[in-house]
């Protein structure tokens, strides 16, 4: 198997972007990574989207966005996981280079999810549930993610100020990252005061309907040594899933798609979670961030919100995760959200993190973990420095 | 770059399957594909489908599958290029396998059309065209197949009994096919008398809605030879793009995508289309079948109605098209459709081809094309006796 690297990578200001269409927010991203790699072409296009067709009545993106992009002849394929849909993209243009198939291979997500009128989002979103067990029968995501939350706190008495504090980072992050949507800090009390979505998530803890799209360069280890630009290694690729309803699972406080997709890919690097120094993680929620640190191992079972009330996931803490602000202060555009982790831990790594939000001390290896649904599905990188 | 061969077949019966669900229609199939194939385990699971958000509310159909599949935990992606979905998904395991990431990976594709009512599976499948260029002035895929074939018209002289003759020769090889929707033949009256649907098309020029599964074995010859179950070997895969918009073509009398996927899948083969000896072609509508065998260099650009008419392409032909029935006969459920050519050729290959449509004298190399939308995408695998 071919290495596999990344050497450029694009992400346009996220947010209600009324200005710009699904293609146009693709394509801003993907000729910012080309632009910023130096490559000359590309042999192929991925394009995480969760739903195209839903949001905008957009099917067909990987040509779309080759044409679009200048490019048109180009191999081009969607790959989809509801949210996890822009690491899937990531994990499907690794195998393509480390196959040998193709050399520059160009991995983006995008979503445009507010031109869909009042509840249509929330409709087109709940599709990434069991439509048959869940969405028949009224389930909406606020409604899931509050489910898990109430089992957590039962088992093992998390908080509401433990929720709390997983925004308050988020934002804190988020509020130095130019690109996000929601760049402003927030507090302990403006969090518990917020409206109620589902008990016990106020709307503070949920991420918002977003539009945006992030794009990065894959290719081989050859290739990105001669563009001359900063490029990391993938090292592991890994993947996994889950029941998609809830009530089929055994226990909602533990996400398995998240454990298995996290193994694979930490054995794939030969590494353990002990070696990882920071992490994207798929925070769609504050209780999301909680379970998946626990089930990847990164704190012991009950033990990730007092963590993060302590400091330990902060910019300046031991495993800091989430340093672009996550989900919750940089918006959650479900395609786009997979590649713009790689996109951060690219920065990361690379020196490059603006608005003051680096992790000092130069890192060396880090994680995303992208995520579909409430957990049925999940897909995990290990990034290292070349 | 690792061999990779395909070991295992499963589809069931296609056509209005109002007793099974979206992921019972997967399942059967994917089930069938392991037990052919004799696997003990999967290592990852691809689903081919264009659009299970507008059809029937449900994405995320990696995860929901393997769930279903009783393999929970499995990795799983769905891929799409509309009705190139399947094709696409043969890709991806083709990739996955190459590169060395997985061993047995299941390639499928599905989709469940009929329970969309009225005109919502016309809206559904216009996601495949652009929507801001086209689906929004009203473009629908028998109006834009029906110019094609107007310029087909114009430039060459193509007549409405070579348009027939398509319809007519696939449904005689898909009245051979037990798992066809329609396996009855037609007349050249029949199909010149059938209701208009788009002028020059008549609804027996056209491929229906169907709901229906089909599933594969991916895997290295290693893995297949210890099976001792019949293989056949992948030795091209290749993809193109053009721009959806039909105005936006130089021509309309040519699939600039499928030439690209079909010179890139011939290239990695080391063949040219004189090597082929039969194809499985997508035949969405029955100009399509004839420009395709036309871009591709089966035929001279013009030639291959003539062809058709000739007998040249029927099942005792010098270049057998269809001989599973095509869209047309067997059926199109977009998602699946490309799945169900590879299932064909490997059918023809082993000499597993039922109900007398077996190709005769032990044809060793095939060619499946499919495509996606007025062909804005294309993939094209080329498969031999191992």
């Amino acid at each position: 198997m071919r290495d596999v690297c990344v050497v450029g990578v694009g992400m346009s200001k996220w947010g209600e972007v009324w200005r710009k269409s699904l293609r146009q927010l693709f394509v801003d991203a993907a000729a910012d990574a080309v632009k910023n790699s130096g490559v000359d072409h590309l042999d192929s296009l991925y394009v995480g989207c969760m739903s195209g067709g839903m949001f905008v009545g957009q099917e067909h993106l990987g040509a779309l966005m080759a044409d679009y992009l200048g490019m048109r002849g180009l191999p081009a394929m969607r790959v989809e996981s509801a949210c996890a849909s822009g690491g899937m993209s990531m994990r499907a243009a690794y195998m393509e280079v480390a196959s040998g198939v193709s050399d520059i291979v160009l991995a983006g997500g995008v979503e445009k999810m507010t031109d869909c009128a009042g509840d249509d989002a929330t409709y087109a979103l709940a599709a990434a549930a069991d439509q048959e067990y869940e969405v028949f029968h009224g389930a909406t995501f606020p409604g899931l993610y509050a489910m898990m939350a109430h089992a957590h706190m039962a088992k093992y008495g998390t908080t509401r100020d433990m929720l709390s504090a997983v925004s308050v980072k988020n934002h804190k992050n988020g509020s130095m990252n130019p690109v996000a949507q929601y760049p402003f800090e927030i507090t302990m009390e403006g969090v518990a005061n917020s409206v109620m979505v589902a008990d016990p998530l106020h709307i503070l803890d949920c991420s918002p309907i977003t539009d945006g799209a992030a794009a990065v360069i894959v290719t081989t280890e050859e290739v990105a040594k001669k563009l001359g630009k900063p490029y990391i290694k993938v090292t592991g690729t890994g993947c996994g899933t889950d029941t998609i309803a809830l009530a089929q699972r055994d226990d909602l406080t533990v996400i398995k798609a998240s454990q298995i997709a996290a193994g694979n890919a930490l054995k794939m690097a030969g590494k353990t979670i002990k070696d990882i120094q920071f992490a994207e993680m798929h925070d769609c929620f504050t209780i999301a961030e909680l379970i998946i640190s626990e089930s990847i191992g990164v704190f012991e079972p009950g033990k990730a919100g007092a963590a993060v009330l302590a400091g330990e996931t902060a910019l300046d803490g031991k495993f800091p995760i989430n340093s672009s602000g996550g989900l919750k202060s940089k918006g959650h555009p479900v395609g786009a959200t997979g590649i713009a982790q790689i996109v951060e831990v690219y920065k990361q790594l690379t020196g490059q993190a603006e608005g003051g939000r680096q992790i000092a001390g130069s890192p060396k290896i880090g994680m995303a973990q992208n995520m579909g649904g409430s957990g049925a599905s999940s897909v995990v990188h290990i990034l290292e420095v070349a």
